[in-house]
């Protein structure tokens, strides 16, 4: 089985998800501006959930870039990686309509650490299936940018029932640490790792 | 005609379906973790969803990789895969919904039966065009998974109103019968039959 | 512009709506077999759409596959094509709501027929940009079946006030003609022609 | 990255939301034909979009056809156009159920003018990572259309408040203004400009 049709598949999968999160972001009853107050922490929620399900596209992509061919297990943990981000629109859709409580802001952290630890495993797969020279072994480092994102998942999943404030915060430094490509914080942290 | 065209159909319904299963589990009201205990027969039963239209997918492929030229009478088998295929979210939600009483268990394996005789069907149009040498009929064999997994969802359906216990767990041991991919006992069972 | 871009983009529309159709057909609060009862209706109608929707695609391919280039005027007289047929699950779904009454089956007649005329003004328009020795124009011949199929609907719109099952049966007849492929008939019918 | 990935992740998501569109017209309860009269607003917003995402998405393609290579801003440059443009079926939905009132009316302008300015930026970082010859530069020229749309976007958001059918003759004036492909207003807007 060639890479090509799984990332069409994955890229199908991706573009539904990242579309039908919207459908969470309800149409208000009133007609007046005041109307769309209520939804803010809603089209917060689905900004953050847009960038998040954005950046596992790109991730996703790269990483099949550096797969020659896609075995059965591979195949599977695939699939595993877009069951937990298909989770991604219900988890939001609670969050912003609960006003980012505590358990939603929990349950938030808990699917994206699963959607990592799936991305994880995922990549273990693939450069198991490509032997000593992976191509994507080299490629992804130590992966610290991976680890340490699963640690402030972790974090921030017991942190929401303190303050949601602190697991809001931790999930939005996350993304922008995979959106902002500064090299020097790249460096720092790999050597610091 | 040829199979990419109708493997990239089938495959965008296939991402579409797996995707909008989701939406069944809808949002709940409440803000703490007890708010999501009434979902989780709901979510079990995404989870199996799940896996069995990634099954699904995953055979399709495989038939189709196996496939030279597309009739119309293949296209209509197809497309009649599909039909029942786009069946499965209403029967998940309707599953899901009522704790997965007896009439919806009892449903969920008769849909699970159409497509597997839907499949079966497509199966035997493609071989026939292919004539006497046909790759996909030495591919399948006696194809006894395919025929095992129609006879347990026949048993299913009747055993629902004994036991739904019973039906779940004849389409989880067929979903991990797929899934497992067990030479041994393929070999086993192969022989037996 | 190539036709295979307006091909995987016209695909995709069309996998979707023949998915979202099968929303229409919501979960039922009931547990038992009764409860789908007052679905059957839906359930028909969505059986009817998902052949037409189905037929549309497939002759939508034969055509795109008679085309070498899309000028600025098919591409929206393709769009053209795609808004009418996006509308199919929405008469669809008022139809089997209200078990086939008569203003929902006029109504759902009415978006067939602009279906049908938006498929001919298509038809057309690549016809006029491939000029004389057009390779669409020799395939379809007189187009008898686009035509019949046309006239029918226009019947089927007034005939739902006197009796919805004079329409409906309309509509499957349309539906079977395109299926059934009988070359005797169609010769005969566009000798008659 | 080459482009056609993008093009492909970006045809999958307008595709998906051109068509989800359709699914905030609901079904109406009744089964006269006065049922849809309330429906008729929901509709005509409905075409208008439907008509804004086609322009977008013939123009996304257009871009992307005179683009070489996709760097990393040129990626989330993308995925911020597709952002603003998923917020339009909310908008329509919005305006439609508010029988075109003015907030609705005036967010919807506000959406449109996002995606024309995240438009206007994905075409420029292209630009900018083509260098001095680009040749998406000397394709769109001066972009007088890009800039007057803005411009009259701009207008048509406080517009709204005195007079909802201000707004809607500015929308429906822009979008017939990319529809019609009259090189003689065209060069005539583009001297005067």
């Amino acid at each position: 089985m060639k890479p090509t049709r799984v990332e069409a598949f994955s890229d199908g999968v991706i573009a539904i998800l990242i579309t039908i999160m919207v459908l969470e972001m309800k149409v208000p009853h009133g007609e007046t501006l005041d109307a769309l107050l209520p939804l803010l922490p809603v089209f917060l929620s689905y900004v953050l959930s847009f960038i998040y399900v954005g950046i596992y596209w790109n991730n996703h992509h790269h990483m099949l870039h550096a797969t020659d061919k896609v075995t059965g297990p591979v195949l599977w943990a695939n699939l595993h990686l877009l069951f937990w981000l298909s989770l991604i629109p219900f988890t939001t859709g609670w969050m912003g309509e609960n006003h980012i409580a505590s358990a939603p802001a929990a349950l938030y952290g808990g699917v994206l650490l699963m959607c990592s630890i799936a991305y994880m495993i995922l990549q273990r797969l693939i450069i198991a299936s490509q032997g000593e020279h992976s191509v994507l072994k080299k490629a992804i480092g130590r992966d610290w940018k991976g680890k340490v994102s699963s640690v402030l998942y972790a974090v921030a999943i017991p942190a929401a029932f303190l303050s949601q404030k602190i697991s809001i915060a931790l999930y939005v430094f996350v993304a922008l640490m995979w959106l902002v490509p500064d090299k020097r914080i790249e460096r720092a942290l790999s050597d610091w790792h």
